[in-house]
Formats: C-alpha cells, sequence, structure tokens
C-alpha cells in the first residue's frame, strides 16, 4: 500500500522544442505493486504545454485544477477542475495551460509502457 | 474518445447499512473503449463514509476535494485534495469525510471487475 501527498515527491521538470513548462511526477507504479496501470501527475506553468504527440496507449485523465484545452485528434477542446477525459491509442493528443494559474491533472496509463 | 466534466453524469446515490452518503459515478469505462483499467468518481457528504470492505482488485486513488480519512490495513490516516493512496487487492479499506465540505476522489480500478 502507499499513501502520499504529491508534494512529496520531487518533480521532473520538462522544458524543451516540444513540451514547455511542465513539472510531471509519478504517483503509483511498479515499484509500488501497481501492475496493471500507473498513476502521474502533471501539472503545467501558464502558457505551459505537453507535446503533441500520438503512441499505442491510451490514456485516463482527471483534471484536479486549474484552466486549459486539449487537443483530441482534430480540435482543441476546454478543460477545467473536474473534466475528465479518455484519450484512445494511436490518438494525437496535446495539453495546454490557458489560465493565469497551474493547470493539474492525473494522467493514468496501463503498465508496460514508460511510466514517465 | 470522451470528454465530459463530472457532472454530466448523474450521480448514483449509496446510502445502506454500510455505506453513508455516497455519490458515485462512472466516467470513464469499458462503454468508452477503456480496456485495461476505468476511472470513478466518488463524493462523501459530510459525515458520508464508504463500506469497510476488501477485494482482490487494486485502487488507485486521487483525492480531489475536501478532508477525510483513509483506512488502510489497520489504521486510519489523513487525506486531503492532493493525497494519492494505492491499495493493493485483499487489503481492507475504507474511507470517511471528516471535514465540512464534501469529499471527491477519483478511484481506478483495473478491467474486469464491476465498475460501479
Amino acid at each position: 500500500m502507499k499513501l502520499m501527498h504529491y508534494t512529496d515527491e520531487t518533480p521532473k521538470r520538462i522544458d524543451n522544442e516540444v513540451a514547455k513548462g511542465v513539472s510531471a511526477r509519478l504517483l503509483i507504479g511498479k515499484n509500488d505493486g501497481a501492475d496493471h496501470f500507473c498513476m502521474r501527475l502533471f501539472q503545467l506553468d501558464p502558457g505551459g504545454h505537453t507535446p503533441l504527440h500520438r503512441h499505442e496507449w491510451e490514456h485516463e485523465i482527471f483534471f484536479h485544477q486549474g484552466e486549459g484545452e486539449i487537443f483530441l485528434g482534430d480540435a482543441w477542446k476546454k478543460v477545467n477542475e473536474g473534466t475528465a477525459a479518455f484519450v484512445p491509442g494511436h490518438l494525437d493528443h496535446q495539453i495546454r495551460n490557458t489560465g493565469d494559474g497551474v493547470l493539474s491533472f492525473v494522467c493514468l496509463i496501463p503498465s508496460g509502457y514508460p511510466e514517465l
């Protein structure tokens, strides 16, 4: 079992050609005994964004805080606190923060792929 | 793909001998194409609680809002906004709201078990 506050985990910062202002944390994964799927928390700074990409595994996302947009396939759509998104495998997707505060969301993926 | 706000889904109310003041929603499941795990949102009224129980599947939980406690195996521990919990299979567990507002959390389980 595991019980932690997300701030207990030091974030990995991602700031490069394709992603901007991202703090990423693995909250629950294989090392905790989670064999079926893992939970990550992402926080985007105002103006930050994840990369536009696609991959074979799916995402299940719950937006915890903030305001932003998600690109799903062919269009941007608004998200805010309490939005849930299912991104199937092989779909182009990206998330960006359009608000003044941090945009936080948990994003879960099946086991067998890079956890973070 | 799916994009929704949790309030788009009508909650199932659970109020019985073993659970009190619980609103439960399936956010992402098999009908959405999610084949590996599913996401549910639970909200506990002040004073509300889930049942004390155990089962073979695990939980991955992220506390979205409120204040409460989780029973894990043999003790109650505090949780609040931003707490993450991994409850392995076969472990006794229960969640209760000890705050003045609603306690909200997403709870994910692997596919193959009752989604709600």
